[in-house]
C-alpha cells in the first residue's frame, strides 16, 4: 500500500495532516528530494555552491522566481509550503523550530531548492539484487563528516558529508556502474575501502544516522551525501533557512528512471 | 613514430620481417588482439567457452569459415598466418615451437579466434589522466591465477587469470566507469581490494608478467585477463593450438573507440 500510493495522493495526505511521518518506502519509483529554502540575497551563492559541488548537492529542481511556492515542474498541484510532512526553521544557523507547514514563514523573497536524494539510487541497486544494508536492516543510512573540502562559493564552504553502504568487492563494482547512471542523485561513489583516507576514524560511529553491520570480506563504499548542504548552511548562518526534517522528503511526480542518463 | 604508424603499415613490416618485436605502443588508437587458433573439432567448444566467459575471453572477431586465413573484417589485406610478429605452437597442451610465420602449419580445418586485449582500455584510462602503473613503469602488467572458476564448456574449464593495476580509490572508481564502456576488452574490473579474497596470496609475486609498485593508499584493482584462455587451453590439451607470443598482438584496423558501447 505505502509503496503503491501515488505521489499526488501522498502529498495531499501530507497537506491535510493525514500523513505525518517520514516518506521512506512510500510512492516507490518516484524521485524524493531534499529541501533548502533561502532568502534571495543568499540564493545565488547557494546555487553557485551547488553548481561547484554537484555530487553532494545535485539540483533536481528549483523555483523559477523568488516567492514561487507552486512547483509544477516537480509535481501536480505541488505546494512547497505544505506538501512536506516536517520542516526545520533555521535562524542564523540555529535550528529554532520544527513545523508541519511553513505558510506562516513564507515571504516573497524566498527561493526553494530541491536536491536529489539517495532513495533514487538505492531503488535500482535493490532491483539489481544488491543488499543495501540500511534498507535490509531497516536503519537510517550511516553518514560521516570527511576531510574532503567542498569547493567554496561566497559565504558557503565546508567539508563533504558521505553516506556509507557496505558491499563485497564485485557488488561494489556493480553499484558504481549503476549509480554512474544517476548523476543527479549523487552519482558514483567518491571513495571505497579504508575510511581513514577520507578522515573517518571510526566506521562504527557515524556522525549522523545509524551504524550498520559490515559483514566479513565487505568493504565500505562512500557516496557524497545530501546532508552536506545542511552542514554548510549551519556554518554560513543565513538569517533564515528552511529545510525538511530528515527522512521527510518532498515526493515528486518524476519517475526515478527519468534521472538515469543512460 | 611508433604510435603514429598505421595498422596496415605495421602488419606489412611484420609480414616482411622488418618488425620482429612486441606491438605495445605501436599504432596507437587501434584494437590489438590475442590470437587462438584451433582445429575445427575443438573450435565449437572453445566458442561456447568464450560465450560463457566473456570477461576473460571477449571475442572481437573470428574466421567465418575453417581454413580462412584472410580476415577482412579485422583489417585490410590481413593474413593471420604472417601478420603477427611471433607465434607459439602448442601440441597436446605443450609449447613446442616459437615461429614468426605459420604458413607451414596451416591446415584447411583451422579456425582463428581474435580476443580483446587490455591495451584497448589502458588507452582511455591514460587519456583520462590515470596512472596505469605497468605503462608508467614500462613493465609487463602483473597477472595472477585466481580461485574464480570459469564456466566450463565441453573439454574447456579452469580458473580465471586476472591482471592488476593499482589505483587510489577515487581513480579506481573512475577506472570502473571507463572500462564499463568497453565490454569487448574485458570490461569492468572483477575485484578490487584484498587479493586473498580471490586466492592471490602474494601480490608481489605475479604468476605472469612483472610486479609493479603499489604506492601508499593505493588498492589493487583486478581485471579478467586474456591469459585465461591460454591457461585453459594448456589444460584441455588439444592436439594443435596456435597462439601469439605474449606482447606480440594482432594489430587490427578497428579504432579502440569502436569498441566503446557508450
Amino acid at each position: 500500500m505505502t509503496a503503491d500510493i501515488s505521489p499526488l495522493t501522498l502529498r495531499q495526505r501530507i497537506r491535510s495532516g493525514e500523513h505525518t511521518t517520514n516518506t521512506s518506502g512510500y510512492a516507490a519509483g518516484f524521485v524524493q528530494c531534499n529541501l533548502v529554502i533561502l532568502p534571495k540575497d543568499w540564493a545565488n551563492e547557494f546555487l553557485q555552491f551547488c553548481q561547484l559541488n554537484p555530487k553532494p548537492c545535485p539540483i533536481v529542481g528549483m523555483a523559477s522566481q523568488p516567492g514561487d511556492y507552486m512547483l509544477p515542474d516537480l509535481g501536480e498541484d505541488l505546494d512547497i509550503r505544505s506538501d512536506i510532512s516536517g520542516y526545520r526553521i533555521f535562524e542564523n544557523g540555529e535550528h529554532k523550530h520544527s513545523v508541519t507547514d511553513i505558510k506562516d514563514y513564507w515571504r516573497d523573497d524566498l527561493v526553494s531548492f530541491l536536491l536529489g536524494c539517495s532513495f533514487s539510487f538505492e531503488e535500482p541497486l535493490i532491483a539489481d539484487g544488491l543488499d543495501v544494508r540500511n534498507v535490509s536492516q531497516n536503519l537510517n543510512v550511516p553518514m560521516y563528516r570527511t576531510n574532503i573540502d567542498c569547493r567554496p562559493a561566497g559565504r558557503f564552504s565546508g567539508k563533504t558529508v558521505v553516506s556509507m553502504r557496505p558491499f563485497l568487492a564485485a557488488d561494489a563494482i556493480r553499484a558504481i556502474q549503476i549509480c554512474s547512471r544517476f548523476p543527479s542523485v549523487h552519482g558514483a561513489p567518491i571513495h571505497l575501502g579504508d575510511p581513514s583516507l577520507i578522515g573517518i576514524n571510526n566506521i562504527n560511529q557515524p556522525d549522523y544516522g545509524d551504524a550498520v553491520t559490515i559483514k566479513p570480506n565487505e568493504m565500505p563504499v562512500f557516496w557524497a551525501c545530501g546532508v552536506t548542504p545542511q552542514a554548510v548552511l549551519e556554518e554560513a548562518k543565513p538569517p533564515l533557512c528552511i529545510t525538511h526534517e530528515p527522512g521527510c522528503m518532498l515526493v515528486t511526480d518524476i519517475p526515478n528512471s527519468k534521472l538515469s542518463i543512460l
